[in-house]
């Protein structure tokens, strides 16, 4: 299959071009580097060197003798676009290239523009560019299960049958996010279900969880290969967050009461997912929608976690709760389904003790260049 | 009260502007013209010749002893709202500043992109000037029953209560629109939304249907004050159309089985609701939602109307169905809920044989000018 990747530096979108590549897939990945622009203005470099995309894909030709293609340039032109499918004609395009901070996007007036901006038109560029060059061509797109926010209801997989007056009719399942960035991925997806219904597309769209985790069959290969490992209050997650403070010495963050819970999955879970989606193709006209997650945890279960395991390795972790930036429910019901990927066949990596360990002693090894300064919130929208 | 209005230039946006002057109330007028550009770009112009807003302005100041203030620009630039923020504050904002053609938004890559990018640039831009800038503002903003499409169950009025598995949550009512442009509109609800109750601003959306007529208290004091009358493919509603071709002495043409019903109202109850709108603000972080029509008409229904009415005025009216452009249900269930304005105070001016004729007389002043090779469908999505 020829699979062109969208957003191919990311965190995501780096491990995921090495897996096709890996599959015996033609990969094709672009770029324009703007998570690195960003994570430069703001002080948010992650914690491991990362050779640019062109840089690393040669060396994994090298070492894998396969052949990963990439293209540095804006997915906000739609000259790009046209360039690419008619060179390359994908049979499938994985679509990770979002501005992916919450807190960026609500940093000021100019970085929500940006945020609105490449987020939708890049979103509405790869609809043309398939209705025009690639009627055929299979859309996997990357949402999140942040769309949904956090209803009263279960959250089912994309999809609700809704009952009124005695009458019936089937909605996207209605979505509520908690950041501009979430609320860009909302509008993601009533735009191309707009467009699949009127023309006819073929797109899936995965509703994530938050990943974690560095280590793929792909990235084990060499120390120079691993996706980049964000823990600053930009680009840095959670999980990142918590793992960093454990190895520097400094007490886990918890923002306000620690009852938000969320979806996590493994990164090689996110490949297992992704690569179930692209090989079990949406039909036309169809908007197939997954959500992608293999457990739920609060903040607090999640700071446990890290305490236990970095006690038991000497780390001496303490949790140290803080004033919410975020605006957002600390306290509150949460039941998402996610059944459809197991369905396909995932099997799940979970966050066991093991995993933890791993990953802080990967931290470990980099533990003198963590900037203690960057992690601390710097962007608040709960006033 | 000092109003603010974007998009003064439109159908809607020139008499609003007058109605609240006429009130008591200071108001000041942004347009960039585009609708008059795209018009001429698809040969799409109206029927009636209409001043520009700053001459029309001028002449309504003259004849009205009142003072309009107007300003041509662009409001994808958020320096132009910086630099009207600044000096003119206003109390509250009434933003119809959208592309509002459903075609258009179809024609191509190029009108589709600038379609998305300005009707979300400027809602955008909007909500960052009253957060920087007037925190306190009210927004009236102009949204469209389109934007609920046709459910199979009953429209409520923006909000919906959905009890699933024995729980039950507050949602925004589904969405799922026909139309790009109406699209568009969704994603704006979902935008304000978020913004609504993240920085608690005040926002009213008003769901409006189709809209007719061109008279009102301001709009009869000179004809060069009427607003502009499309009956073109572009930007002509199905009651101009059919007004123009009862007038022009060719057939009513009906989009497929014509069983496509839609709520509409008189251009005065417009004025009505969007005043009533203002005068009734949301509260802090609260997203009001009216639906703004007061009947509905299948298109059927309203092609026997014109024909009843013409027919008596000797015009010998035919209809005839022709192929759907458009990608829509011809036959479906449609039962909008609309009390909400009629609870604040409006007070409904119906489609009845009068307001026909009327309609039907101003038409036929201008029959000469009639081009009726600017009527039938040339851009098509029901493939």
């Amino acid at each position: 299959m020829k699979i062109l990747i969208l957003g191919a530096d990311g965190y995501l979108g780096w491990p995921t071009m090495m897996h096709f590549a890996k599959q015996g897939h033609e990969v094709y990945g672009i770029d324009d580097y703007s998570r690195r622009l960003i994570a430069m203005q703001t002080s948010s470099e992650a914690l491991m060197p990362n050779p640019n995309l062109e840089d690393r894909a040669k060396l994994f030709n090298e070492v894998s003798g396969l052949n990963l293609q990439c293209r540095i340039g804006d997915l906000k032109d739609f000259r790009l676009f046209e360039s690419v499918f008619s060179e390359f004609k994908p049979d499938a395009v994985i679509h990770y290239a979002e501005q992916p901070s919450a807190p960026y996007s609500l940093k000021g007036y100019e970085e929500a523009h940006y945020t609105l901006k490449n987020n939708l038109e890049v979103t509405h560029n790869l609809l043309w560019a398939v209705i025009k060059y690639a009627p055929d061509c299979h859309i996997v797109k990357l949402g999140t299960m942040g769309e949904y926010g956090t209803p009263n209801i279960d959250i089912e997989e994309g999809w609700l049958d809704i009952e009124h007056k005695g009458r019936k009719h089937k909605f996207l399942y209605p979505r509520q996010a908690g950041s501009l960035y979430h609320t860009t991925k909302v509008l993601d997806t009533d735009l191309m279900w707009f467009y699949v219904r009127t023309f006819n597309l073929k797109v899936t769209d995965l509703m994530q969880g938050p990943v974690y985790g560095l280590s793929t069959s792909e990235t084990d290969l060499d120390e120079r290969l691993l996706p980049n490992f964000h823990y600053d209050d930009i680009f840095g997650t959670l999980v990142n967050r918590f793992l960093v403070q454990a190895v520097a010495g400094i007490p886990l963050t918890v923002y306000g009461k620690g009852g938000q819970i969320r979806g996590y999955l493994n990164l090689k879970d996110t490949l297992q997912c992704v690569d179930l989606a692209t090989n079990n193709p949406a039909k036309e006209g169809e908007l197939k929608i997954y959500n992608q997650l293999t457990e739920t945890f609060s903040v607090n279960q999640l700071a446990d976690k890290v305490k236990k395991v970095g006690d038991q390795m000497g780390l001496g972790v303490e949790i140290k709760p803080i004033p919410n930036p975020r605006k957002e429910a600390e306290d509150h019901y949460y039941n998402p389904t996610h059944t459809g990927l197991i369905e396909l066949g995932l099997q799940p990596n979970y966050l066991t003790d093991d995993v933890l360990v791993s990953m802080l002693e990967q931290v470990l090894k980099y533990k003198n260049a963590i900037v203690v300064d960057k992690i601390m919130p710097r962007v608040k929208w709960n006033k």
